[in-house]
């Protein structure tokens, strides 16, 4: 399976590269390639600097989209043509992860309407303020709802692209991974120790 | 405070990005740059490309030397010439940080030889085996000997990081990083729940 990942400028380092971490231990199954609006260097909010090839409307780029979050979600979200170009790449994708505030920008796409969606904790009044007509969830660490899944800030990625794999290939293997890795994986989505840490955050 | 990483071929993506996201959320205090052995592109092997200056024995590099692991250790341990340079840079280095089986070629140079030091448990034989004036420490999920920081498989690396930024900032400060990055931060460097999973690795 093909996996895009979609970077823009000051994306969140660990936001991609847990993912990565995971997915890239699959090669039998799954190939990695970077995406983005204009293609070209792009780097995140920690300096690290990723080539990446031009997002491009006309191809299927993918059967797994893969959307970081990062303060560089504020700046994209105001961006029409890049969300429309993420419109119609993750209506061709057959799963869509969003990490972070990734899921502001799936959300501004509208096809999270309806859908059970969460995001980081910290951000929360912003990232739900975006849309909602999406059904907001606060304490999840990921959510699944048909094709879209959706985690909560940075170090969640990594737990929902677990309980991804674990999904598509079977609980062994992404047991077997996160041993690997010495992660000790929080393999529930509804075990969430971050969801009411910031009291402002409504 | 410069913070030289050091890349080679087949570094483990997690390795380097983990410590990276932590000390890229302190820009007031710490400057990454990316460093190998010949300069130019470096691949992870999960297929991440980083840029890397070359490695130069004439230049004091950095004030914290990060030394990641990765099968591509396997391959550096048999080049002499890279050991050499790496004991240089590591003696000019007022920190030394290892991440999984970087601590192998750390062991190499010497330069842990009498001290604790810990790695992935996955390598332990292979690791051990490269130096055993090292006083390895299989049960800890990061080891500090004076300057050097080593830490267990790939997402340890993390919480050894943490470690750090609480040693030389404090611990509030590692606690704050933490609960940004929605990480449940292993704060003690002997609960290491990975120590004794393969029976064959002694």
């Amino acid at each position: 399976m093909k996996v895009a990942i979609i970077l823009f400028e000051n994306f969140e380092t660990l936001d991609v590269f847990g993912p990565v971490e995971i997915i890239g231990r699959l090669p039998q199954y799954f190939e990695m390639e970077y995406y983005s609006f204009r293609g070209g260097t792009i780097s995140s909010t920690q300096g690290v600097k990723i080539n990446t090839k031009k997002l491009d409307s006309t191809t299927i780029l993918s059967d797994i989209l893969v959307i970081p979050g990062g303060i560089g979600t504020r700046t994209e979200i105001e961006n029409q043509a890049f969300i429309d170009l993420l419109q119609q790449v993750a209506a061709s994708s057959q799963y869509v992860l969003t990490v972070c505030t990734g899921s502001a920008l799936l959300a501004k796409t509208g096809w999270l309407d309806h859908k059970k969606a969460t995001s980081n904790k910290r951000a929360w009044s912003w990232v739900t303020s975006v849309n909602q007509q999406v059904k907001w969830q606060k304490k999840a660490r990921w959510t699944v709802d048909g094709k879209y899944y959706t985690s909560s800030g940075i170090s969640a990625g990594m737990d929902m692209t677990l309980g991804f794999v674990a999904d598509l290939l079977g609980e062994a293997k992404a047991n077997q991974i996160a041993l690997e890795m010495e992660y000790e994986w929080n393999n529930n989505p509804e075990n969430d120790n971050f969801a009411y840490i910031y009291p402002h955050e409504k």
